[in-house]
């Protein structure tokens, strides 16, 4: 059996901690569930990210100067999708609906400023997208990660990857609600715990090991 | 350890066949799984009924005249929906928007002639959806079984148990697609086996319990 | 012309009052615009019923009495719902999400003791659905009219006319937000009043001049 | 009243031909009815453009070199949206699930080869939202335009805007399907064409007044 070493490549995983009035996170409540775990020679290391802005952001830095990551993986809740969505792009623009957890509401300012208006992750998505499908998960490429601290996320990633480390595969995923949060959400949909555990270690087989992405259609018409 | 024996009284609990282009049906993938099981002492026998009007309904009766169960509790499937949705009332109406598995596509005509126009189940239905919740499944009450194979099998349950045998406890429940279904209808909600089987047993055992309903609010304003 | 006079044949049109913190009610904003108007040789009289269990029952019976309409036709807001909603069936149970604007909130009573389960309508819903799709005006038929309000009048008005005068036509269709409504609900859909208003106008058209329901298919799986 | 002459300043406005089996397309059935008309002193100059990669920005290139026009907005239809979206951002990709009207498919290939990522529409939006909340009419902010022929033209005209002509304002709306097309799209939502009207008018004005944009939160969590 493989063990887990220090000097062995690794993922960084994020999760997001509970917003918008919610108790849990689905992201971090499963993410954690993989922490120190070993998937294909790759140690995971996983992280709780605030839903701030901009803290979210040093926090992750942080970790990827520590940890020398090959694959950065973030995970957000995704309230009322139905699937694991797969997210191609971030965009440099925060306009929160609602505060963030420490009591802020940008609206309409750059996550960074003087950046390009947008970043598509270098990540496997239509490979990962029909690994998903292979393992029977429901799962859909997105194109917005929206406007609040997930998309924040994503581009701050993706700003540094491009700038400073291109040779990490970054990217985005959205997860729906838990069943347990369902319950609170009059007819939201849900998704279990080991079926977004699935989710997780299939996408993250794939983006290590992928070399190039392939073509197949996974667009929308709007 | 209770050991099942064929003088315990028993659950008669139904799944359908797949129908509508769907090579499986999630309520007999999961009710399947519980046959010959033992909840609160009583014995669960499963049975498959065809996705037909009028040949379900011969083989439930004789099912139910040979198994005298305490409680029939059938289950089909709604896709599209986010959550167990446990039927309110059956009405005496078919109207089917595509064929039967046998090719019939009866449109408004009754289910049983010169019958009532609608049962309300016996089940208690409010106590079912707050034992689903405090095991944190999403759940709601549903007012409309549909005019397909689902309600005609409601009915004519109901029907057998209001004319002839008003002891046993009879009704309806539908479930979402599991995630493997999901995955080819874009964008639908989804509900993991271990959920769904899950969800089964809590609504036996409290059906098989519960003395008498109790009112909660869990209507609709449409 | 015309000349509207006190002994044509009438149909009592009925909206109601605005709940459940909306300032208007899109059913009485679009049915008062056809008060004392002329419909195939029909004089219209409309009526505000408030939104309030028992009340708005007694109110419509008064009406029914001083007016001996050929048809009634009531209705109701059914707030996130896209298209015309042509009610087929009412049910005889009050289980309200939300208090009444009388501040009853009555759950799991029979809209009537010792009545029937349910009632169909007697109106040729089949006919006035193709006539409102040849008007190219979106419209479904609904298989439930809710618990609330709309419900109970819909139960009550189909209870007298069952018991009582078999001779009228009765009825219920429930109607989407207005654009100004939907403003204030996130992604909610809406129907101009004057698509609102041509549609009921098709319908009441449809329901004097039918003799007999036709046979299409209409139903839905669940 | 002030005359048309074609030494006035002037608006351009695309919608686009039918697609996907539609027989017709809302943004081409209401645009067309603003041709020639007069906005806030400025003259509306309308074009369809046919569904089809490429050769909608080369026509609607063409327009804008023999128009000058100082706004240019282009409208499409997004069938199963509720609202007028009024789209934030254009991206650097097609990703066709359909064959365009000439039968092409790129997948996964830049609208334009070695350019931005994405590029922010210069139009007033939050404004223009207000403006179109303030008429009553259901309307959002919508951060995908997708991935289509829509998002091609929108990312192709900021970029001959940001490349050539920054003078110019331009931007994207999607709208819902119009009622006639809703009848046979099972439970879609539709926008009648005076609404869709009032809202192109409303939206035109506010992009040609307005100086400059104000920042209201208005943005989505996912």
């Amino acid at each position: 059996m493989t063990k887990l070493t220090s000097s062995m490549p690794c993922v960084l995983l994020t999760g997001f901690a509970p917003f918008a009035g919610e108790s849990i996170n689905p992201s971090w409540q499963t993410v954690s569930k993989l922490d120190d775990s070993l998937i294909a020679k790759h140690r995971v290391i996983t992280l709780e990210l605030p839903c701030e802005f901009h803290r979210s952001l040093a926090i992750l830095y942080q970790a990827i100067e520590q940890h020398h990551p090959v694959l950065v993986l973030c995970v957000g809740q995704a309230g009322g999708r139905c699937e694991i969505s797969i997210e191609r792009i971030a965009i440099n623009i925060d306009d929160a609906r609602i505060d963030d957890n420490a009591g802020n509401q940008p609206i309409d300012t750059p996550v960074i400023a003087n950046a390009p208006a947008a970043y598509f992750t270098n990540l496997p998505i239509k490979r990962m997208l029909l690994a998903l499908h292979q393992a029977e998960i429901p799962a859909a490429i997105s194109n917005t990660a929206g406007t609040y601290v997930c998309n924040h996320v994503m581009y701050g990633l993706l700003h540094h990857i491009n700038q400073h480390e291109p040779q990490i595969n970054g990217g985005f995923v959205h997860v729906p609600y838990l069943p347990s949060q369902a319950v609170h959400h009059n007819g939201a949909p849900s998704m279990s715990e080991d079926t977004l555990l699935s989710a997780l270690k299939v996408m993250i087989n794939e983006a290590i090991s992928a070399k190039q992405d392939i073509k197949v259609a996974a667009g929308t018409t709007h």
